[in-house]
C-alpha cells in the first residue's frame, strides 16, 4: 500500500490518523525538499527514528523521475508512507506517483492534514468564498520576470475576489523568498506593466508563519 | 482566553494540539450545527465528558446573536474553547465571536485542521491553483430560486478554473442535499437561465464523505 501522509503545518498539528499510518507502515520517506518549516521535517524524522522506524528524508530526486516506478513497486509487498508536510496533495506535488501506484493495482491512501492554503485564508480572517484562483510569486530567472501573478491580481481585482499569494521558497537551496521582497518584486512587475493593478492604497496582508503555536 | 479549535473532518484526523487546548481548557462549547458528520461530533462529546469537562452541544442560539457577548466575557476569567468540525474559521462562521473577544482585550487563538475545503480539492487530484472561487449550491426558498451559483461556474469556466461546489446542509434540522438533488438544481438552473455553462458534456466529480476513513 502506498500512502501519502499529511504532516500539517507544524509537529503538533500532525492528525492522530497520520501518527498511526506512521507508526504502523513499514518505511517512511518524509519529503524534505517541497515544504517549510524546515524543523518540523526534522522532528518528525528524530521521533520516527525513535521509534525504530525505516525511515528517510527524500530530496526532489527520492520522489520524483526514475525514483516513482521503485517507490510504486515496492508499496506493492509493503506498505510505504509518504510524509508531507502541509497537506500531502494540495498542489498535486505527488500525485504522479499516486497515478504510478494506482495504475499497477497498488492501493494509495491520501491522509489530508492542515494546509497553508487554508490556513492562510483562515488566519486572514476573510471568507475562502471571495478567494479567487491562487498563485505564486517566483523571483526573475535569468533576468527574465514571471509577470503571471501580476494578471492574476489583475483577474481576481476585476472580479472584486482576493488572491493568496504564495511565496517562492526553495527548502534543498535553503531559499525562503521574505515580504519585502515579494512587496518589491510586485512594484517592479507593476511599473513594467503600468496597468495600475497595485497601487499604493491596495490593501495586503503579510502572513509568516502561519499556525505556528507562536502565530 | 478564547480559542477555536479545529477538529479537522474524522475525529481520527484531530490535530495533537486541538486535543491538548480541548483538555486543558475549562468549558468546551461544541459546534453542532455548522457541520457533518454529526457522528464525529458525537464521538467529540463523548470522549470530552468522559474526561470530566464542561462540555455542551451548542445550537446556533448559542454562539450567535446575544451569545457571542457572554461567550467573549466568559474567556476573559477562563479558558473557553468553541470546537468546530474541518477548519474552525474557513467559513468566518464564528470570526463575529473573535471580534467581540479581540475588542474586550481577550486573547484568540485559533488552531487549524484539517478543512474540507483542501480535502475535497485534493481528493479530485486537480492542482488547487486552477480552483477559482468557491460557492454552495442551495435549494429555492419559498419559490425563489438562488441562481448566484450558475453565475460563478459560469464565471470561472470562462477563466478555464474549476469550481468547488459545496451543498447545502443543515445538521439542526437533518438536511443534507444530495449529488443527485444538486444535479436537478443545476439542470434547473440552466433551463432557467439557458446560456450554455451547464451542457451534457461538462465534467463534473461528484465527492462524498471526504477524508473518511473509508472514502
Amino acid at each position: 500500500m502506498l500512502i501519502l501522509v499529511g504532516l500539517g503545518l507544524y509537529i503538533d498539528l500532525l492528525p492522530l490518523r497520520s501518527l498511526a499510518a506512521l507508526a504502523r507502515c513499514d518505511k517512511v520517506l518524509i519529503d524534505a525538499y517541497t515544504s517549510a518549516p524546515r524543523e518540523a521535517v526534522e522532528r518528525v524524522y528524530e521521533v520516527l527514528r525513535a521509534m525504530g522506524k525505516r525511515v528517510s528524508l527524500a530530496k526532489r530526486e527520492d520522489l520524483e523521475g526514475e525514483s516513482i516506478a521503485r517507490i510504486a513497486e515496492e508499496a506493492r509487498h509493503s506498505d510505504v508512507c509518504i510524509a508531507v508536510l502541509g497537506d500531502p496533495l494540495i498542489a498535486t506535488t505527488h500525485s504522479a506517483i499516486c497515478t504510478e501506484a494506482a495504475s499497477r493495482g497498488v492501493k494509495v491512501v491520501v491522509i489530508p492534514a492542515p494546509s497553508i492554503h487554508c490556513a492562510s485564508i483562515t488566519a486572514t480572517g476573510l471568507m475562502s468564498y471571495r478567494f479567487g484562483r491562487s498563485v505564486t510569486l517566483v523571483t526573475p530567472k535569468n533576468g527574465v520576470f514571471y509577470e503571471y501573478p501580476y494578471d492574476v491580481i489583475k483577474e481576481n481585482l476585476s472580479l472584486n475576489l482576493h488572491t493568496l499569494l504564495l511565496l517562492e521558497m526553495d527548502a534543498e537551496k535553503g531559499f525562503f523568498m521574505d515580504p519585502c521582497e515579494a512587496g518589491r518584486l510586485l512594484m517592479e512587475l507593476e511599473k513594467r506593466r503600468g496597468e495600475g493593478v497595485l497601487r499604493s492604497d491596495t490593501l495586503v496582508v503579510v502572513l509568516s508563519r502561519v499556525a505556528s503555536p507562536r502565530h
